[in-house]
């Protein structure tokens, strides 16, 4: 008997970082938990990014995950957003990466892909084919809902080739 | 009497990232130690970031600094470049901030004008001036000699405005 597997989403932000945790077991899906981690705007950048690296550290002890996923973002927008994007992203992966997680990434149109089934759509439909697939689920905000939807993708390619997920190298 | 204070500065980057290590106690300055930490750009990214965490974390361990140095890059690359740079970046600044050290930022131009006297210049000029600052400074590569002059230029504004230090939030 196969064991059910517990997926830890991340959507990586400086100000804000989303989480969701989905058990998936054969074709079923089961929510777990989501949620924000929040850091301070007005502190420094060490101080914020060691706040999400507290909270997502509460999270991963809290709720157990086997893997993790990651969106791999592409930011269009100015250099200055780009690495504060990219410095809140390297703390995302490194905490599941830390307790030993195996860290997959996703581009954004796999993550529409697995959820809504086209790979481009609004943020509304993801949220609402969340809510389909996993009617439990609950989420505080766009970046809960979000995470919830990378670990959805995740749960649909972990087993296929286009999972690229890959072993992490601490733990 | 005055206790000498140890500096630690990175100069950040996926697949190298330099740390150089030096004390300074009122108008002298004294190379302690300085090193390349590097990832396998074979690895998987959460790997790697885990790598350069695990490096900085035993340097950081070893040499017990007192305060750290990041130089504050702005990078003019394309976007995936910046983002790189951006998830190495943040596991810079988190791991001395975890250890309870205060980072603090510094621009590439105030680090050139600590080290050279004036706001630019190649990196050669750095790299001797490093060496006539600190006779016995010795560094692996340019990585290395650039966060010995990240040290340096943290050692000439800590105790000024200019020296953004922030006061870090774990600890």
């Amino acid at each position: 008997m196969t064991e059910a597997i517990r997926i830890i989403g991340i959507d990586p932000g400086l100000r804000r970082t989303g989480w969701g945790v989905v058990e998936t077991l054969g074709n079923s899906l089961r929510f777990v938990a989501s949620g924000t981690v929040r850091s301070d705007d007005k502190a420094d950048l060490a101080s914020r990014l060691c706040q999400l690296h507290d909270g997502l550290s509460a999270v991963v002890h809290a709720h157990m995950p086997h893997e993790a996923a990651v969106e791999a973002t592409f930011v269009n927008k100015d250099a200055t957003a780009t690495l504060k994007l990219g410095q809140a992203r390297g703390v995302a992966m490194l905490v599941p990466a830390l307790a030993g997680l195996a860290v997959a990434e996703y581009a954004p149109n796999a993550v529409k892909k697995a959820v809504i089934g086209v790979g481009h759509g609004e943020k509304r439909q993801i949220h609402m084919m969340v809510r389909v697939l996993m009617p439990k689920a609950t989420f505080d905000g766009d970046d809960a809902a979000d995470a919830l939807a990378i670990a959805v993708c995740h749960a649909h390619h972990r087993q296929s080739a286009t999972g690229r997920l890959a072993a992490a190298a601490c733990a």
